[in-house]
């Protein structure tokens, strides 16, 4: 069946289930009224109690505006739906948690910023969704500031954990230090940003991020938001020139463009030995496997389900978002990517390590234990 | 098992499930990325082919503020959410609805507006429950001018047309008229609203709405907003003085005033013959069944679970939802509510009516097919 028919068939992918199907009326005087009332006064009493006597501690908010949805940009928040329902039913089957969609029929900063401030009392945690840069990374620090539940957003977060896991392992293969490497990062949104963050807190000294008006470094004028400057303070200063030229001698490039064939086989030579090429964008990568691997790249990754070697956040979510709700995290920082990273990349034991086996699938059996081991020390 | 401990082990009586379920690595191919980008891509082009690819004409939100929580009052969101997932659950059952309950974080009328005006886009019809009025009368009237889904009031729609249901079986059993009767409605809040409202639709003549403050009439200066206004428009402008004296010579009480054992058995016996009595405050009764049986009541319905004879919108709003979206009806008007009543009215037959069997459970299976049937009408 394809994708057309099947949706057409199902006409949702998800829907609200009963935890005790078929309900006697002996069940709705105890699940509604009058039963339920001793159930509110109990969480009147002690709003924690809402975290033991309703589905709130297992329920995340999938927000998004639309303004980013896939390849294709803003196309609103009736088309951005099927792909939210999509990653519902990935949080369902990988980490046992229902999550709601919600596209918002706003794109004002404010707007969604009250609006997720409105549903909180019913979410255990928001999860922030193809939503465009860099309104969502202010969205993300006044949430933060303002909510009482976590902000899990996924093309920051679960973007940069899974292609730090994917780099810790393939700097094994390739025999390389990160201390020692050079990277670049081609785009500068929210999984951009991120990114570079989280390699410099795991030791990478000389990194390199790209936008559509070259490298972000300290001296340049123009196009720098509050994020970019962040960026700009701790990129290699000496880097200039075109993206070609920023290539030359890096040991790994991710792709975070969403341009289609931005690289070329030309440039890639120019690479240090053994090079390693994530090129992430969806749904077309910034280069394909094939052109790369003909190209001398030694490891060769998309975000895209279509090729071998997926460096997609779908890895990363569904288990991340168990173990935040597990383990009552409030907050996500850099540390507990970090952690998260670490434990990700361990799924694959060093012997196994290759170019085709470097990172982990999201059938992987060992992952929710892993990241939950690694995070324990976050509990609350 | 009692409500509490039933609570404590499921931790939330809803989840949200997946149509597939597990899904393999080809089907997410086609639920998630890359295939789900042609899903957007058709609902960008068309945007009503949102109903025929997503979840979103199938799934309600049910939105309250936690003002008015069953007999408690206000009790804030978070005491809200057992309630409105025991919704869920009804609507769930005997709707075959997804119904997700929102209680926000704000009973800021304007912020509510705004809240739902929000997340319209992924929902096929919205749900107010609980929250106080006249603020939702305002909300709701505000909400059907700029929505493009319907707005069921739960506490006014789904009660009326329970109550006229019932009504009309019960003046059938006494053998009186509607047009003749005089009936008198106990509550001027979203429910006397409305029922008041409706039984003039429906014909009756003779009406007189009592609050706090005494019969809602036109001679009355004080105490009335523009919704008490308009019952003042159509009551009965004789009636005056406590709740005791207008009580003299009335052929029904529906006693919709929020106040335990408000009625007494003096008062019912100086009502017409065969009186009928709908006290239907939860969880307690205006008045006892057992105390009004024995001051000569000849039927006499509650709310409440507790008690035969159930006057509760349960036996509603799963079915007339389930019409609503069937049928794509966008307004929710008087007409389409008495329709309504009628055809539940109609689940029981006249020969089997009688003072302990004339209002059908919410396990009737005739109430579905009964509702879509009179509603074609109104269908889109």
């Amino acid at each position: 069946m394809n994708t057309v028919s099947l949706h057409r068939k199902l006409k949702g992918k998800i829907f609200i289930e009963n935890k005790i199907l078929p309900l006697a009326e002996q069940d709705i005087k105890l699940i509604y009224t009058p039963g339920v009332a001793k159930i509110s006064r109990l969480i009147y009493q002690n709003p924690k109690e809402v975290y033991s006597l309703t589905s709130k501690g297992n329920t995340v908010a999938i927000i998004t505006d639309g303004t980013r949805i896939l390849g294709m940009g803003n196309v609103g928040p009736k088309a951005a739906l099927p792909v939210m329902e999509g990653k519902s039913m990935l949080y369902r089957q990988f980490g046992k948690i229902s999550a709601f969609p919600l596209c918002l029929n706003t794109t004002n900063k404010t707007k969604i910023i009250e609006t997720i401030k409105a549903i909180e009392p019913v979410f255990g945690a928001i999860n922030l969704e193809d939503i465009e840069s860099p309104k969502v990374l202010e969205i993300s620090e006044e949430l933060e500031k303002i909510l009482l539940i976590p902000v899990f957003h996924d093309d920051r977060h679960g973007t940069a954990v899974v292609v730090l896991a994917g780099l810790i392992n393939s700097l094994k293969i390739v025999k390389k230090k990160i201390e020692n490497v050079k990277i670049v990062i081609v785009g500068a949104g929210s999984a951009g940003y991120c990114i570079s963050k989280l390699l410099v807190h795991a030791g990478c000294k000389n990194i390199v991020v790209v936008d559509s008006n070259g490298p972000i470094v300290k001296s340049r004028k123009n196009h720098l938001n509050k994020y970019k400057k962040e960026i700009a303070s701790f990129t290699n200063p000496n880097e200039k020139g075109s993206l070609q030229e920023v290539l030359r001698n890096a040991d790994a490039i991710i792709g975070v463009s969403g341009k289609k064939n931005l690289l070329n086989a030309k440039w890639i030579k120019t690479m240090n030995k053994n090079p390693i090429v994530f090129a992430l964008t969806n749904p077309d990568p910034e280069i394909n496997p094939l052109v790369a691997k003909k190209a001398g790249v030694k490891i060769i990754a998309t975000g895209s389900y279509t090729f071998h070697n997926k460096i997609n956040n779908a890895v990363i979510f569904p288990y991340l978002m168990r173990t935040i709700l597990d383990l009552n995290i409030k907050k996500i920082n850099l540390d507990l990517l970090y952690s998260t990273a670490l434990a990700v990349a361990k799924t694959i034991p060093r012997k196994q390590l290759s170019a085709n086996n470097f990172i982990p699938t999201i059938y992987n059996k060992k992952l929710q234990k892993n990241i939950t081991r690694a995070l324990l020390k976050y509990k609350n």
